[in-house]
């Protein structure tokens, strides 16, 4: 291979097709993909599919914790699993700027691979182009996912059985991926390095739908953080949300890098969080199923679904007072993901 | 809406939030997208699904025939409806530059969503990112697309049943679509106006496959044109093949533009043809068809599969010599889908 990627890796020529069997095929190679035909035939043994797409333009492609790879692979996984599906197949579409050192793009390749593995996953159709140096940042990822969904399944995704009792248990430390993205753009290397949370959290999601039926609802808490999820459900399932902020974990050192940077924990992006909604019968047996998985073992329950003020999630601050958790009104972390 | 796109409209909140329900569930509207769920429940109603995906970043982004919306729905329903699957669901992911203009993407939203109506399939997933100015151009799309495949039909996509005598068959003029964005790319708009052939072509492919069961393997001809299909095909499945370049049609205009930039058509990109190789008896029906669907009006015959020379495609050229057809060795023509 060439040192750097060309124009003429995305030309579907004759480099396309060394760049696929020598870097694609080498790397996420299974009885599908290894048919190298334009659509993957899939037999996902269930009559429902669920089915998710994410764009992947994080800056910078590598981070403590991960790189842009290894989050492609987890952010559809996660998408999928929060649905109540068993993720089984994703694509992987590549836009790759002119220049990209081979060796990058072989390391993003290589951690999809291992984090694919990880989760059980096959990537079994994939798709490249190039762009002309400066029109776009060295590499965008798109990952879109097939996950078989069980019958009795279907409505956790929609949230439509949540009902007022409920209890709101989150498997971890908030904002790590977010304020580790930040401290490497900003340079602050002098604080304690912040690794992501990046983790594709299927196995975990797995345990503990495997003990409960009384998981209502999941969501992975990405973009906008855990607030922006309370909020939309709130608005969306005309509920309230009563959030006790001293349940929210948080670590030490992102606490301290928020408080400097300015930033509340609750609306900075995760990307191996996910917030359950569960029956309160069974929200302890929950906490412990999550307790047992590595990416558990800081689990809480952090709230409960009332049936005041509806629409609204309240917070009770650390101090004793009271504020509503409003949507994000503009950008607050460009290219977190 | 503001005039522009802003980094917020990425930020998974308020503005993205509004972005999503002003343009995107607007025009994409249908019983599945509207639930705005993370992952879609789908239910394609039979036991194999084909699945596939391709990220679009033409340029540039509107141009005679179409725009990177159309090709992004067209190119995904044609990847599916060659595999002998029929397209159902897309999911549609967009990576925005700041400041590309409202009504630029909603044109493009605006044609995404009449020509998965003309196509038969529903968008039901999405993803918005946004990257800061510079950082990608303008922007660039990604389909991915779930059809179902009739089990009797999961050999088309592999082409496993070729044999010699096999007819290879073309619905119309190469080489449209490459050289219309070229000569707009290159301001050759002194020429006749030379406009894409980008076109869904799974209503006309679905013809075709009621008429006859001797369809072997189908395959749409972009990036590298009808040339890399065939390479592609006499490489990996050992065939040979004999083309008369005298029945492959390409317009009086789009040949006059080939040679004055000194392509050859066989290599060029198209957006609505698709490569059909046929058993010899089912041959004249499958053209009949074709010629009476919209896209296939100049269909032809253009050449047979031998037992001969295997892992070569030959072609015999107008003036009677013969060559072999090569793969593309670098790029041709970056940034054309």
């Amino acid at each position: 291979m060439t040192k750097n990627i060309l124009l003429g890796h995305g030309s579907g020529g004759k480099l396309s097709h060394d760049l696929i069997t020598n870097l694609f095929v080498k790397y996420f190679h299974n009885d599908i993909l290894d048919q190298q035909t334009d659509a993957s035939v899939l037999k996902p043994g269930s009559e429902l599919i669920s089915f998710t797409t994410d764009s992947f333009v994080v800056d910078p492609i590598f981070f403590p914790g991960g790189n842009i790879g290894k989050l492609a692979i987890a952010g559809t996984v996660n998408d999928l699993a929060v649905s109540g599906a068993k993720p089984l197949y994703l694509s992987a579409s590549f836009i790759i700027e002119e220049g990209l050192p081979f060796k990058d793009l072989e390391e993003i390749v290589k951690t999809m691979s291992e984090e694919a593995e990880k989760a059980g996953v096959k990537i079994v159709t994939g798709d490249t182009k190039v762009v002309d140096r400066g029109k776009c940042d060295k590499v965008f990822i798109n990952t879109t996912g097939v996950g078989a969904l069980d019958i009795k399944r279907q409505k956790i995704g929609l949230g439509t059985e949540i009902k007022a009792g409920d209890k709101v248990i989150i498997n971890g430390t908030l904002a790590d991926h977010g304020m580790c993205i930040m401290s490497v753009r900003e340079g602050l290397g002098f604080q304690a390095e912040i690794e992501s949370d990046c983790a594709s959290l299927n196995r975990m999601i797995g345990e503990v739908l495997e003990v409960s039926e009384q998981v209502k609802f999941m969501r992975d808490a990405t973009r906008g953080g855990l607030a922006t999820v309370l909020c939309e459900l709130a608005e969306s399932r005309k509920l309230g949300f009563e959030i006790d902020e001293s349940k929210v974990p948080v670590k030490e050192n992102v606490r301290g890098i928020c408080e400097l940077l300015g930033f509340d924990p609750l609306y900075v992006a995760n990307e191996g969080k996910v917030l359950m909604i569960v029956g309160n019968n069974d929200a302890e047996k929950v906490l412990e199923t999550l307790k047992k998985n590595e990416f558990g073992k800081e689990a809480a329950i952090i709230g409960e679904v009332t049936d005041e003020h509806h629409g609204k999630a309240w917070i009770t601050t650390g101090i004793g007072g009271r504020r509503i958790i409003d949507m994000l009104a503009g950008e607050q972390l460009p290219r977190i993901c």
